[in-house]
């Protein structure tokens, strides 16, 4: 398929077939219609979305989090080209929560993974978190699909721990790494409430040099805190590890442990029960999702709702009286 | 007022007089009339609320957990003896997860704190967790008023360590408390994931005897974790300690934790927040419970998510393309 100078706009087809070819620029543009709002677009996603569904699916698909400073993109820039290395198609999606706000990306600075970034195996893009969080999980939900289609075997999926986006995250990766930095205490600190929780593995980044001592103590003191919390994944004990983004040392490990998780969760079936117990709860969250849009959206709701709310809190209205009158209003503006 | 042989039925005045002048009896009665599912009785019970409401905080609620075997019942007996001897008005309420499923309650055994139970001072009471988790949160956090408006100075709510539960607990809630037990390796794995981060305290029940060394060790252990865990409580630093209902051993030092964690948070000005963000909470929680009743309810949903589900599980429909699908055949039913 040439691309040069067209001038109809593109079909179902061209999209389709596109990212089956893995021409990289149409895989571009078919995450760019995903990440459209506009109403004309969704509707050609969609079509685009069925056509490529039966393609999706044969990936590892990794979420990786880590607290700021954690060397996240070094360390997936190292792990990620040591992959290609290997054979694999890598796809790295990065969620970045700042583009909410600014509606710029500190993820998507240039300098981030330049590296991976050019190598012909590899894609890396960063997922545009503008809109409501539903947003965000579908177009990256979405994202990932089209990367599958295309023939990528290993997704990542990159977020900041900000605790919330960790939760999204963990709900469509079959694996999930945290990134963890020498002296626990502290830095532990810094991560956010329950997200080690959500760890598969626990790798301790920059144990080079003076550090590689204090990296090992940190490993120790994780793998004690791994021992009293529940494991993500049933029949998998957590443990945590040290590594090097800048060295390379046991980058290699990171791959190990997510080869034996793969193997160890697709021999019990968790693996394969966990990816339809994920498709199922998002169409739930979607549903939720959609139900509370509509409500909280709704023009009387939005003029009624604060001062019904400042009625409970001066105890003039019980919460349940509350609730039954503000769906009142609700029904009848229907 | 007399209530033998009356034959009108009561009036809204009448239970809140009899809630408001302690009478054990009518307390009683008004959380039957609370937790019936009955509309008639709702509204009769929205009526009561709203008069008793300007009756109601002025206690302190303190939630408790602990895994199966932990001796919860004879340490909230103790505990609540104790406090009657103080001079303090206590309610019990325990939420019992088993009456969910067969309509009974194992919480509400009879001889379950049977010396508090019989303390002109204290009232203890099951609540019945039948029908939906919505049902249990209104019903429990209903009664937590009543019991206010009664005059109870000091609430417990009792919860079996279950995960869900514990999450609604702590959000009616001004304190957690988390009753574990020696040896925590072993015993923390049967609490579910999540729970202690909920814990305002911890105490290592059972701390007696030749337990003793081993419980001053699993407090190390917890106060270990703790302290890397996030606080639930904004400028409060959760810890562990031990404990015996059994000899009465550090009872007192419950107590005194609690009275610490009040003056901490009633200073900060945490524990007035923490009250109004709970009440808009809830508001929140019962809406959108609300509007997934009716959606998950109606009938055309429920007779084609069924084959929805089923069509994404197999790739036939993307997820974002069911959701647009039942969302129309709910619309089309309304």
């Amino acid at each position: 398929m040439t691309k040069k100078k067209r001038h109809r706009p593109f079909t179902v087809d061209d999209y389709v077939e596109g990212v089956l070819s893995r021409d990289r620029v149409m895989v571009a543009r078919t995450i760019t219609l995903i990440e459209s709002n506009a109403k004309k677009h969704r509707e050609l996603a969609e079509l685009v979305l069925k056509k490529l569904l039966p393609h999706t699916g044969n990936s590892i698909r990794i979420g990786i989090t880590g607290v700021p400073g954690a060397g996240k993109s070094t360390l997936i820039e190292a792990f990620g080209s040591m992959l290609c290395d290997d054979g694999h198609q890598v796809a790295v999606l990065a969620i970045d929560p700042s583009s909410t706000v600014t509606g710029g990306s500190i993820l998507g600075d240039k300098t981030r993974m330049e590296k991976l970034a050019r190598n012909p195996k590899a894609f890396v893009r960063p997922s545009p978190s503008g809109g409501t969080l539903g947003g965000v999980t579908r177009k990256t939900r979405e994202t990932m699909l089209i990367c599958e289609a295309a023939g990528f075997d290993v997704i990542i999926i990159e977020t900041v721990g900000t605790g919330q986006n960790e939760v999204t995250v963990r709900s469509m990766v079959d694996f999930f790494l945290v990134i963890a930095l020498t002296g626990a205490g502290d830095e532990l600190q810094g991560m956010k409430k329950g997200v080690m929780e959500l760890a598969d593995s626990i790798f301790i980044n920059k144990a080079d040099g003076d550090n590689k001592q204090r990296a090992l103590q940190a490993r120790a003191e994780y793998n004690r805190i791994l021992y009293f919390l529940q494991s993500p994944t049933e029949g998998w004990k957590p443990k945590a590890f040290t590594c090097s983004a800048m060295t390379g040392d046991n980058i290699r490990g990171i791959w190990d442990v997510i080869l034996k998780f793969e193997e160890v969760t697709k021999d019990s079936g968790v693996f394969e029960r966990r990816r339809k117990e994920q498709l199922l709860e998002w169409v739930d969250w979607m549903i939720e999702d959609e139900l509370k849009r509509r409500f909280f959206e709704n023009e009387a709701v939005k003029k009624q709702l604060p001062h019904i709310r400042s009625n409970v809190l001066h105890a003039e209205l019980s919460p349940a009286a509350a609730v039954k009158k503000i769906m009142e209003i609700y029904d009848n503006q229907k």
